[in-house]
């Protein structure tokens, strides 16, 4: 695998990222829990549409380490590679516009 | 607690949620491994991307489900709930619609 | 054409439409004139957002509006058309969430 | 005002976007027509839904315009514009994604 290939997480905010994901999966929990005990729709729909938002909120900030990271670096290196970190970049940022 | 503030889940549906709702759960843990594993973040956000509309599709469920029960059921008992019921729908589509 | 099909839109908030759907030709036209002027992309994209969130607040207060008259009416009278009315309205809350 | 300001659309694509835009403007018009006509309100979701789409897809494509060029150029430029830029991006994105 070229290095490029590598995520660019720093040290510090992957351990931010994985306490992120670990509230998220703390929230994909909860809802079960709510649909168990049959608690009442619009309640579980607010849990979903937090859990929703914070999923996002750890896209953007994963993207904006890759174009920190990757994409500038691509960039400063320039030739072909640039090209394709940039068009990469725009297809994740097309698929999370969308979704 | 007054009963139209119960969950209108339907058994079966119940249990499709709870399917879907620990598929979710899965998604969570395995984005946690990839960020562990300081995978590729393209990949990573791929897998977010995923993760979210399938929330979303949860979200889209719940609604109609909601909409098809809670909703009808007060429109036709009438009065000041079937008000209260609508306001409240509006406000979780609009949630949805931003989040 | 069945009487189902019409608008429910009071007199008064007709007006209000209109003249929010005027505004946002406006912004349209503004975009042009940004473009035309080649103006900083990224006030072109600050504008495009407004926009967007203008024709989002939009689609929101029609489907309240319809939730409000056409579903609530369906949903009185019963039969299969409260249950045609429901899906149409699923349908396009699910649009608007993925659009 | 510095030349980084400028938009960097190429004479070809500033055709394109206008030609969009006026697509755009034209369905805000249609919209108007439709509210003026009553025509039923799924009808008139419909067309918004179809709007706010045309619109995101010119948001996405002034992004990878902006990436592409400026975003870039100040990237091999270096410096604190590159991160200022950078900064910039990333916030043009979270309101593309939240809107």
């Amino acid at each position: 695998m070229s290095t490029h290939q590598h995520s660019y997480l720093a040290h510090d905010t992957k351990g931010d990222y994985l306490k992120r994901l670990r509230r998220i999966e703390g929230q994909a929990r909860g809802l079960q829990r709510m649909v168990e005990e049959e608690q009442y729709c619009i309640d579980i729909l607010t849990q979903v549409s937090a859990m929703t938002k914070a999923l996002q909120a750890v896209s953007l900030s994963l993207l904006d380490e890759h174009l920190g990271h990757c994409v500038l670096e691509a960039a400063r290196a320039g030739g072909p590679e640039a090209e394709e970190k940039l068009k990469e970049a725009s297809d994740a940022i097309a698929r999370l516009v969308r979704s």
